[in-house]
């Protein structure tokens, strides 16, 4: 019975893009399981004080789990995407198409929460092979919120940039054909991870492509992540947002 | 009755400039005091997605009020201890005497929440004078984890820097004596603002005072401080650690 209900749920997620729909299909209350421990581990994780991390400590599946289905989740995005748009609505584009933006690709316009629910939310080690499974299905929903902010962005002549740490030989169609079914149509560009950036952490591999940008002239105001990989490093933007995630790390 | 709640409810999250964000709110049945809005808001001020926020939503008062005074602000405040700790375990120190440490001042090394409850809990706007009279009393009494990594720090044979932008001339006297009362003795320097900073965001004046012990050839391994402007800008350190605030954001 359970089983159904959560398959249910799962096909509401698929279809609607998971939105608000869960928090109002769930009866939520609260989700203190845990005296405030893991709502420490959580903020530690977003202010970036625990880097690296491996997994989500086991004690708080439950509180993740309820974290990212119940609402919560939508709210903190929703609430740094209300910080998005009134920094956006300060920038005056000019006609040089040199006005950019970058965002990530996973868990920032697309989101990996079906496929975490089957790695216990991120209490199962990374899986290398799983999610390169998972990412070849082409089947992320977009994150609502952030396809709002994205087309916003394109309607208002800025050049947006998605650099991903997705292989670009394996991954590169699909993910490019996830993103349209998606709605993420108009980027001036998908960059993705490519021989030329082995053995580069996420910090250096996207710092570098940001440079590279920024010596093409192009000014990068906003920068949009859910990593603090995505973040940090050189040219890394006037403002830079971090999406929550306390599901995984990358370095 | 219920209708009630929820007019209130909303006639104070207007007030406290919450956008579109309330739409999905009123239309649960079920909410807690701030059905999770002022912990998102907490959030991305911890996240540093709020830059600049001038005063704490008035909704969130009774939250950030119940945070700060009934444990969660000191679970978080433990969270992050743990992982200066384990940081700090990894560290070789050298015979050189250039191992060194940032710390800040105000509510990281001593606290001003006795002073924040008489201001709303960061509701009310910042009040110069206020702060000023209060910080000549020397009366912050020390945060009690953090004061326990200080003596580690210099037990271990680290130089220990505190920075801080109160003004040398005016409190001088008083930090140093505050500091001295709470047991904060053995830093090698405390380094306040003076002429020479006048007009300086702390993120520039914090910045500059680093590179210049970088200069003297110091390793600035750790750094820690409640506001992001004690974090970002140049030679920040190989490890920051960002403890929680939500009264109030230093530019």
């Amino acid at each position: 019975m359970k089983s159904l209900r959560q398959l249910l749920l799962l096909l509401l997620v698929m279809a609607s893009g998971f939105k608000h729909v869960i928090s109002s299909t769930i009866s939520t209350t609260q989700f203190n399981l845990d005296n405030g421990l893991c709502l420490s581990w959580r903020l530690a994780v977003e202010a970036n004080n625990m880097e690296p991390w491996p997994t989500v400590p086991t004690a708080c599946l439950i509180y993740v789990k309820s974290y990212m289905l119940r609402g919560q989740y939508n709210k903190d995005v929703e609430m740094v995407v209300d910080q998005i748009y009134e920094f956006l609505s300060s920038i005056v584009v000019k006609d040089d198409d040199k006005d950019a933006w970058i965002l990530d690709v996973d868990d920032t316009c697309i989101s990996n929460i079906i496929y975490y629910q089957g790695k216990r939310f991120g209490c199962d080690p990374y899986d290398p092979q799983g999610f390169k499974s998972w990412a070849m299905k082409g089947a992320c929903p977009a994150i609502p919120q952030i396809l709002g902010v994205y087309k916003t962005l394109i309607e208002n002549g800025f050049k947006v940039f998605l650099i991903t740490g997705r292989d670009e030989l394996l991954l590169g169609p699909s993910t490019t054909m996830n993103l349209f079914m998606q709605g993420f149509v108009g980027h001036e560009q998908l960059m993705m991870r490519n021989s030329t950036h082995k053995g580069q952490s996420a910090t250096i591999f996207k710092s570098r492509i940001r440079k590279q940008l920024v010596e093409e002239g192009y000014r990068i105001h906003g920068n949009i992540g859910d990593q603090w990989s995505d973040l940090r490093g050189e040219c890394s933007g006037t403002r830079t947002f971090k999406l929550p995630n306390p599901m995984y790390f990358v370095p």
